[in-house]
C-alpha cells in the first residue's frame, strides 16, 4: 500500500469510528498525558472498548472454570490453564504458559479431638449441600487445612487467644494466663492467618487452631448457606499460613528465583513454614472446645457470637491435634499473553489475576479471572479494528496464588531485571463482587485511578463509580473531618498496598507502581476458601448478573488502555506527596501516643492504681513497665517531604504546560521522559531492603511483619516504633528520607525534560 | 442534778469516750460544718458507729426477709413489715407503720404464642433449680409479667425494634419498616422498660414483648445460673411499665396525695398505664420468635448474642398475645422510725430503702434493707452510749417500690408540706453488691459525699473507698481529659439523679437534696426481678460475706450522722456551680451538634448522596429532612451561672472563716442559718413544674420523658432541644436561670449570716 492511500485509509478509519461513536462533548475533555487529538482518539477507543465485555461470557467462563476443584497441582487447574491459553490465542494474543516447580503441601493426616473434660472428635469436613451441584465433588476437594503448617502431633490444654495478635497475648498476661505448652484457638480475622501460629509459637504455644467465629463470618451477618450467603456451621476457611511477611512469599525453598545464589532450603528448615502444627476449623467444631474452657472470662471485645460464655482457659479442656502433610513439589502454570506496543514496546503495562482456587473458587479467583478474560477478548477485538497501543500490554493468569503467590512471585522474580527496566504499572485483581469500586495502590497512580473511576458507570446507580464511592463515603463518614475531605479534596484517597495477593512481588520486591482493584461492599458472604465458593453460590448471592464483572473489565481495561496509549505516562505526584506527608504525620502521632501511653502507665504503676482496680474474684496482673519512647529525629524526613512537595508541584506545572502544548518534541524526547518516569516507583526502593527482611525493597509500602494483609506505610520507621526498636529508628528515618529525596530529584529531571519539549 | 455536776458528768463522758477510742491524729482533722471540738467528738462517735454493723446480722436478716416471695399485697410482705417494725422498736427507735391503699395489678391471663410460620407456645415460666431451695415456691411467686400493662388480646405480625428507643424507630423507618398494627419485640436495656411499650404505642404498635437478650443479660457475660450468676435461658425480668416519667410515679389513680384536689382516675383511664398489652419474656422464649423473622437484617449494633441472624421483620412471623390483670387495690406498708433531734429537731435527715420485692428479692431490695437495718441497730446502740444527734433522723423501710415507688411516693406526698419545710437530705439505697462505691445525687452534696467516702475503708483493697474509686477510674478512664480531671479535681464527680427508685418523690417533687448510694461493679449477675434473686444466689455469687453490706451501713450511717450532727449543714456549692456550668456547656454543645447534624443532612439530601449509598438488594429510605435548630438565647443562663459561681465562692469563704472560728454565735443564729440552707435545694424547684409534667418540680434534675432511668439535667431546656420544641426553649432557659439566680441569692443571705456570726 502506498503511503498516501494508507494515510487516507487511516483518516477514513478515524472519521468512520468518530462518526460511528458520535463523539459527545465529554469525549473532547482533556485527558492527562494525552495531547488534545490523542485524547479524543483515546476516548473514542475507550468508548468502543467498554461496549464489548459481556456478562454472558463471564458467566459461561465462570461456570466452566469453577466446574471442578482447581487447586495447585490438580488436573482441573492444569486444564483451566490450557483453556485460558487457548482463549488468549483465539483472541489473537501472543500467549504461552510458564511453568515453575514449587513446594505445595497437601493433607496427609488431620485429627482434632478433645480428650477432656469430655470427648469430642472434630468433623473437619464440609457437608454436601443438596442444592449446590458442585459441593459433592469430595474426591477432588482439598480437605480443610492450612498449607505450610508444620507437621506435628500434640496434646495439650487449650487456651482461647481471640484473634491471636500480639496485643491479645498482652491481655492474656494481664489475666495471668500463659500459652506456654498450650494449644491455642484463635479466631480468623484482623490479621493474615499465618500470623496466628507465628505469634502463638513466639509465646510458647505448641499448636494452633483457627476457627471462623460466627460474629465475624457466620450467622451474625445474615442467613447462612444455602438459605443465605453466610458461612454455615461446618464451613471452614482453608488457607496458607506461610510466614511470608517476615521472609518472602513464593516457594518456601528458595529466596529470589531471579538470583542464582539465593539460598535453598528443605521443607523442614524453610523459614516461612510455621513452627507449630496449625489447623483451621468450623465454628461447629469450635463450639464444643470453647464451651469446655474455664478460667477467666474473655474480655468483652474478645467474645464472639457463639451462644456460650467465652472463657479464656486453660482448664480441664485438653485437645489432641495431628497435622501431617505430603510435602510435594508441584507445577504452577502461569499463562502469559502479550500485545506488543507499537511505538514504545519496551514500556510494559502488566495486568494479572490468578486462576487457581482452594476448591471450586468461583468468587476467589474466577470472578476476577473472567473479568480479565473479557478485557483480553475486547482488546483482541479492538486490535482487529485497528487500535494500536503505544506500549506493550502483558496479561497474566497466575497459578498458585492461594498457597502464597507462588506463580506471580516466581514469574516476577524470574523476569525481575526486565520488569525493573520496563514495567510502568502492574494492575491486579483477585476476584470481584458487587457494590463499590475499591482502589488501592501506589500513590503516584492515585489521581490516574480517580480519573478512570470518573469515566466508569456504576451499573446500579448509573452514577460514575467515582461519584458513587465519594457520595456513599460521605454518608458513611465517621467524622466531620473525613466528610470535609471527601467534599473538598479532588481525588478520593487510595489505600496503600499491603499483601495477600499477586501484586506483592511487583510492588514490594521490584518497585513496580501497582494497583489492586475490585467491586465489593454489597456482596456479603461466608464462603471464602470453602467448598461453597462455587458457581451456585456466586450466581445466587453475589454479582448474579455479572454487571459488576463487566464494570471491572471496563475499569481495568480503561486503565490499561490509558497507561498503554498515553503520550506521557500519567503518573501524578502531588497526591503522592500529600500522602507521604500524611504518613509522616501519622508516624509522629504514633510516637507521641506511645510516649504518652508509656508515661501514663509509669504514673499508674507508681501510684498503684492497678491495685485499686483489682478484683480478687477475677485476679489480674498489672501491666509491665515500659521504657518511655525517646524523641526521634524526624528532620531528615521533613526536609525530604518539603523537597518532594516542591518537586511534585513543579512537575505538575511542567506537565500541564506541556500537555496544553500537545506534548511537542521528538519521539525520542518523550520516550526518554517516559523511561525516566517508569523509574519513579523504583526510586522508592532500596536494594538492601527492609530491616531483617531484605526481599522487601520498597521503603514506603510493605505488609506488616505482624499483620500480613494490612499495609505498614514507611514500614522501616513504623515497625521500629511499633516493635520498640528505638536504636534503629533514626537510621530508618534517614533511609526513607533518602528515597523521597531521590524521587524529588527524578521529578526535577522529568520537569526539566518536559520544559525542554519544543515543537 | 445540779448544773455543775451535769457539766462534770458531760466532760467525764466525753473524756471517757475519747480515751476509749484513743483518738488518732486523723481524728483531729477538721470536718466540714463542725467546730474543732465538735469535729473531734463526731469523729470519735463515727468510729464507734462504724465498728458496730455486723455481717452475720445482715446475713441472718437477709435469709429471713427473703425466705418467701414478698411482693406488694403478699402475706410475707406484710409479715416482713411487722418484723422490721419490731426490730426498730427493739433497738429503741420510735417506729410505726403507715399504710396506703394503691392500685397494684397482678396477672390473670398471660398467653404468648407464635401462630405462623410455625407454632410455638411461650413457656412464660421460670424453672425450679434444684440447688436453689426457694426457687420452688411457685404458689407464692408472682408469674412473669409487666405491672400496669394494659389488658389486651392481639394477634399481629412481629417486628424487632432493638431497645425500642425513639432512635430505633428512626432506623426502622430508614429500613422501610413500619410497626403500625404490629406487635414489637424489644430487648431490655438502655431505657426504663416502661418506655418500650410507650414508644411502641406512639408508633402504632398494638402489643409489646420485652425480652432479656443474652448479649446484655445472659451467657455473654459469664456462666448462667446455677453454674454462674448470669441469667439462664428461661429467666425473666419482671417489672413495672408504668409511664411515670411523663406523668408521675406512685398510685396511678391519683396525682399528689398531698393535694386533696388532685384528679382521681380509674384503672382504665389512668394516664400512667400503658396503651398496649406488654409482656416480658426470657431469651429462651424469644429465640424461636426472633428466628422466625424475615425482612431486613437488623443493623449491626441491634444484634444480640442469640445464635441467629437478627432480622427486623415483618414477615410470616405472627404472634398472639394475651395480657389480663386483676386490677386490685392493695395495701403498702411503710415502716417509719424516728430518732428525735436533740437541738434542731425540726431539721430532718431521712434515710430509706424499700423492703418489697418482685419475688424473693434478696439483692433487690433486701441487700440494701439489711444494711439500713444495721445502721438503725447501730444508732440504737450509740443512743444507749449517749450519742445525741442534733437533728431528727427518720428511717424508712418502703413498701411498693417495685410497682413504681408506691410507698415512698405516697409517704412523701402525704408529708409533703412538712418535708418541704424540714428535710435536709434524703439518702436512698436500693440493694447492694460488691466493688466500688457508686454515688449519685444533688451536687450541693457532692463534696460532702466525697468526704464521707474518704473516711470509709474498702474491705478488699483496704484503701479508702474514695481512693479506690478514683484510682480505678483512672485505670479505666476513656480519655486523657477524664484522667486529668480525676487526678486534679479534688472531688469525684457525682452523677445526677434520674429515677427508678425511692428518691424520686423527694428530689423531683419536693426538692429535697438527695443521695443514692450502693457498692457495685464486682458482682455481675442476671437474676434481676427473677425468682433466682434469692438468698442462695446472693450468698453464692454476690457479696457473699456481706463485707460490702457492712461497708454500705458504714458509708450511709456516717453520712446520716454527719448531716445530723453538724453545727452548720455541710452543703457545698462550688462543686454544684461547677456542675451547673458543665451542664450548661453540654446543652450548648448538644444544640450545636443538632444544628450541624441537620445542616449535614440537608446537604446530603440536596446532593442526593443517599442515592449513591442505596443497595437495591437491601433497600433503604433516605432520612427525612429536618429543620435546622435555631440559635437559642443562653445569655440568661450564663448570667445566672456567673452569679451562682460568685455566690458559691463567697459562701465557701464565709463558711470556711466561720468554721475556723468555731461557728461562734447564738444557737438561734445557727438554727436560722441551717433553716436557710435546708431551702437551698428547694430553690431549684418551680411550683409550676416541668413542661407537660407538673408533678416534676425540680428544674435541674429529672428522669427523661423518653429514658426513665437516666437523668436529664436542666430537663426543661434539654428536652426542648432533644424533642425539637424550639418555641419553648428560650422560655425554659429563663426558668432555669431564675432558679439558679434564686439559689445565688440564698447563698448570699447565708454568707451574710455566716459573716454575722460573732462570739
Amino acid at each position: 500500500m502506498r503511503r498516501s492511500i494508507l494515510a487516507l485509509f487511516v483518516i477514513a478509519l478515524f472519521l468512520d469510528s468518530a462518526i460511528a461513536d458520535s463523539p459527545q462533548p465529554s469525549d473532547h475533555a482533556p485527558l492527562d498525558g494525552f495531547s488534545a487529538p490523542h485524547a479524543l482518539a483515546e476516548r473514542l477507543w475507550e468508548n468502543k472498548f467498554r461496549a464489548i465485555p459481556s456478562a454472558q461470557n463471564q458467566r459461561d467462563s465462570m461456570q466452566l472454570l469453577s466446574a471442578r476443584p482447581h487447586h495447585v497441582g490438580s488436573p482441573y487447574d492444569k486444564q483451566n490453564a490450557e483453556w485460558i491459553l487457548s482463549k488468549f490465542k483465539e483472541w489473537g494474543l501472543d500467549a504461552h504458559i510458564e511453568t515453575f516447580h514449587v513446594l505445595f503441601p497437601t493433607p496427609k493426616r488431620r485429627l482434632l479431638e478433645m480428650t477432656a473434660p469430655t470427648k469430642y472428635v472434630a468433623k473437619l469436613q464440609e457437608p454436601v449441600v443438596s442444592e449446590d451441584p458442585t459441593s459433592n465433588q469430595r474426591d477432588e476437594q482439598l480437605p480443610t487445612y492450612n498449607a505450610y503448617s508444620h507437621d506435628g502431633d500434640v496434646t495439650a490444654p487449650l487456651v482461647y487467644v481471640n484473634y491471636g495478635l500480639r496485643d491479645d497475648y498482652d491481655q492474656l498476661q494481664r489475666l495471668g494466663v500463659s500459652v506456654k505448652g498450650a494449644i491455642v484457638i484463635a479466631r480468623y480475622g484482623n490479621s493474615w492467618r499465618g500470623m496466628k501460629p507465628k505469634i502463638a509459637a513466639e509465646h510458647g504455644a505448641v499448636g494452633c487452631l483457627i476457627y471462623s467465629d460466627p460474629r465475624d463470618d457466620g450467622y451474625f451477618d445474615g442467613d447462612v448457606f444455602p438459605k443465605g450467603p453466610m458461612r454455615p456451621d461446618q464451613g471452614v476457611q482453608r488457607g496458607s499460613v506461610m510466614d511470608f511477611a517476615s521472609n518472602y512469599p513464593g516457594d518456601p525453598l528458595t529466596f529470589d528465583r531471579g538470583d542464582a545464589n539465593a539460598p535453598r532450603y528443605t521443607a523442614s528448615d524453610a523459614p516461612s513454614i510455621t513452627k507449630i502444627p496449625t489447623l483451621p476449623i468450623s465454628y461447629g467444631d469450635a463450639q464444643p472446645l470453647l464451651a469446655a474452657l474455664t478460667g477467666p472470662l474473655a474480655p468483652e471485645e474478645w467474645r464472639g457470637a457463639l451462644p456460650i460464655p467465652y472463657h479464656v482457659g486453660p482448664g480441664a479442656a485438653k485437645v489432641h491435634l495431628v497435622v501431617e502433610s505430603n510435602w510435594d513439589i508441584k507445577d504452577v502454570n502461569d499463562i502469559i499473553a502479550r500485545i506488543p506496543g507499537s511505538s514504545e514496546p519496551d514500556e510494559w503495562v502488566v495486568r494479572g489475576n490468578h486462576h487457581d482456587g482452594w476448591v471450586n473458587g468461583a468468587e476467589d479467583p474466577i470472578s476476577g479471572q473472567v473479568a480479565l478474560l473479557e478485557e483480553a477478548r475486547s482488546f483482541g477485538e479492538l486490535l482487529r479494528q485497528g487500535w494500536k497501543p503505544k506500549r506493550t500490554i502483558i496479561y497474566c493468569a497466575w497459578d498458585g496464588e492461594e498457597p502464597m503467590l507462588l506463580g506471580s512471585t516466581a514469574w516476577a522474580e524470574t523476569h525481575g531485571a526486565e520488569l525493573r527496566q520496563h514495567a510502568a504499572v502492574y494492575i491486579n485483581s483477585d476476584g470481584n463482587g458487587r457494590g463499590y469500586l475499591y482502589m488501592e495502590g501506589s500513590h503516584s497512580l492515585e489521581h490516574f485511578m480517580n480519573d478512570v473511576a470518573r469515566n466508569i458507570e456504576d451499573p446500579e446507580s448509573k452514577l460514575s463509580v467515582f461519584d458513587r464511592d465519594r457520595m456513599a463515603d460521605i454518608v458513611n463518614a465517621k467524622s466531620d473531618e473525613d466528610r470535609k475531605q471527601l467534599r473538598e479534596r479532588a481525588d478520593l484517597r487510595m489505600e496503600a498496598l499491603g499483601s495477600g495477593t499477586d501484586y506483592t512481588a511487583f510492588i514490594d520486591h521490584l518497585g513496580v507502581a501497582s494497583l489492586n482493584l475490585a467491586y465489593f461492599g454489597e456482596d456479603d458472604g461466608g464462603i471464602y476458601h470453602s467448598i461453597y465458593d462455587d458457581f451456585y453460590w456466586f450466581t445466587h448471592f453475589s454479582d448474579t448478573n455479572f454487571a459488576y464483572g463487566v464494570a471491572l473489565s471496563q475499569t481495568i481495561g480503561t486503565a490499561v488502555m490509558r497507561m498503554a496509549d498515553a503520550d506521557v505516562l500519567p503518573y501524578e505526584f502531588t497526591d503522592f506527596a500529600d500522602t507521604m506527608q500524611k504518613y509522616a504525620k501519622d508516624l509522629q502521632k504514633l510516637l507521641q501516643d506511645k510516649q504518652e501511653e508509656a508515661r501514663e502507665r509509669e504514673q499508674e504503676l507508681k501510684d498503684n492504681d492497678f491495685q485499686a482496680a483489682f478484683d480478687p474474684r477475677h485476679p489480674t496482673v498489672a501491666p509491665p513497665a515500659e521504657d518511655i519512647p525517646p524523641y526521634l529525629n524526624f528532620a531528615p524526613l521533613e526536609n525530604a517531604l518539603d523537597a518532594l512537595n516542591k518537586s511534585a508541584e513543579r512537575y505538575k506545572a511542567a506537565f500541564s504546560k506541556a500537555e496544553s502544548a500537545g506534548f511537542p518534541g521528538a519521539e525520542k524526547q518523550l520516550l526518554e521522559l517516559n523511561e525516566t518516569l517508569i523509574q519513579s516507583e523504583r526510586r522508592l526502593t532500596d536494594p538492601a531492603g527492609l530491616p531483617r527482611r531484605p526481599w522487601y525493597k520498597h521503603m514506603i509500602y510493605a505488609p506488616g511483619v505482624y499483620t500480613g494483609y494490612a499495609p505498614k506505610t514507611m514500614p522501616g520507621i513504623r515497625e521500629c516504633i511499633e516493635l520498640r526498636r528505638w536504636d534503629d529508628a533514626d537510621a530508618q528515618i534517614v533511609r526513607v528520607a533518602k528515597v523521597l529525596q531521590s524521587e524529588a530529584a527524578l521529578l526535577d529531571t522529568a520537569s526539566a525534560d518536559l520544559d525542554a519539549l519544543k515543537p
